[in-house]
């Protein structure tokens, strides 16, 4: 059951190398994924049991900015120095092998290890605050109303740098032996998986003439779907 | 930013009550959380420091199965007394305030407690392992290759009792303040997000006149997705 037992097999903890060849490619594919994404899930030890949490972040170069709630109360209460794992995970495809055992998933998954740094300064929290808004919901910065000193006082964000940090991929056909592909008469391939913005929903107090600004209306799924 | 801050907040570490009115509502969201999902994110402590990895799973009644390579090598290298927490998230929809702060997410999320039991006995694990591809490609335990003997030996399975879990769930409208819905002119309402099934990509090594099987092309989201 290899490839159905890790169809999204840890990324070992790694440093991105910065002299090889292929850093660059993998700090791509990383910022490839940390910008498709919606949501990570941010790993924590708390009281020596594991905790999870899905969370909002947002990347400016290689700075993933984090908020949040309990999680980011946690490691305030820690004193920022808490140590983190951050994963996030593209699920891409259904791999559909000639075995139940080669069954597997395509993905884009991209892990992160390190100590997130508490913002305090004022100018630095609210760049950290534009970079999560402009991923969550890109022209929300300009449109809506801004943040005012009771709402920047009130919010947590954190800094984490993308110095320990990996990417891994599964893409393409299955991976069956010689003897299934041609032993077996079982269906093979891949059936695909897309993420989509359906039809925006005007919240109910809104004016009935309320037209649906672009950056909403057009919005497509990728760099800060 | 409140809302902002913790668009997915934290599950508080919770046993269902069994006795609660609201303990049956609860257990039949926390299911259909993770039966929709395709992958969760498995945490653990490994060394003192938090891992999180994504991984396939499947749930047959209150018993989750998880399976998986270095993850599950870990758990079993501990003997499988481990503590792990298991975080199920799905994004429903992007909510946008008339405020920065207000901006949000519609998502259902469930996050399970538990020391996994590594599963030894043969039909317990060859169960575990139905459970497993009947989440991730129903249909294909019958339709392929079923699993033998080498393959059944290589691999881990988990079985996690769903004991101590919860959900939590944001829906609807965007929830600004009387002061916002009447100053404060931008839009607000909910951008959808929707998971679907593409076309299905045969395999280039199937023949030509293979017939794609209904129960890759009927797939909807949903149950297994």
């Amino acid at each position: 059951m290899t490839e159905l037992a890790g169809p999204l097999s840890p990324t070992p903890r790694t440093r991105l190398g910065r002299k090889k060849d292929r850093a660059a490619t993998e700090r791509a594919a990383l910022h490839t994924i940390l910008d498709e994404a919606l949501v990570c899930h941010l790993g924590m030890v708390v009281d020596g049991s594991p905790l999870v949490l899905p969370t909002g972040y947002g990347r400016d170069g290689d700075t993933l900015y984090l908020h949040g709630s309990t999680g980011a109360a946690s490691l305030r209460a820690a004193g920022g120095g808490v140590e983190v794992c951050v994963t996030v995970t593209l699920v891409d495809g259904i791999v559909y092998s000639r075995s139940v055992n080669n069954h597997s998933m395509n993905y884009r998954s991209a892990v992160v290890y390190g100590r997130p740094r508490v913002l305090t300064e004022r100018q630095e929290k609210l760049r950290g605050l534009r970079v999560l808004t402009d991923h969550l919901a890109p022209g929300s910065w300009e449109h809506a109303r801004e943040v005012n000193e009771k709402e920047l006082a009130a919010v947590t964000v954190l800094a984490l740098d993308l110095a320990e940090a990996s990417a891994k991929v599964r893409s393409g056909d299955p991976a069956d032996p010689p003897e299934d592909v041609h032993g077996v008469e079982a269906w093979a391939g891949v059936l695909p998986i897309h993420t989509r913005f359906g039809v925006p929903v005007p919240d109910p107090e809104l004016a009935t003439d309320a037209v649906v600004p672009a950056h909403v209306s057009d919005r497509k799924p990728g760099r800060g779907r």
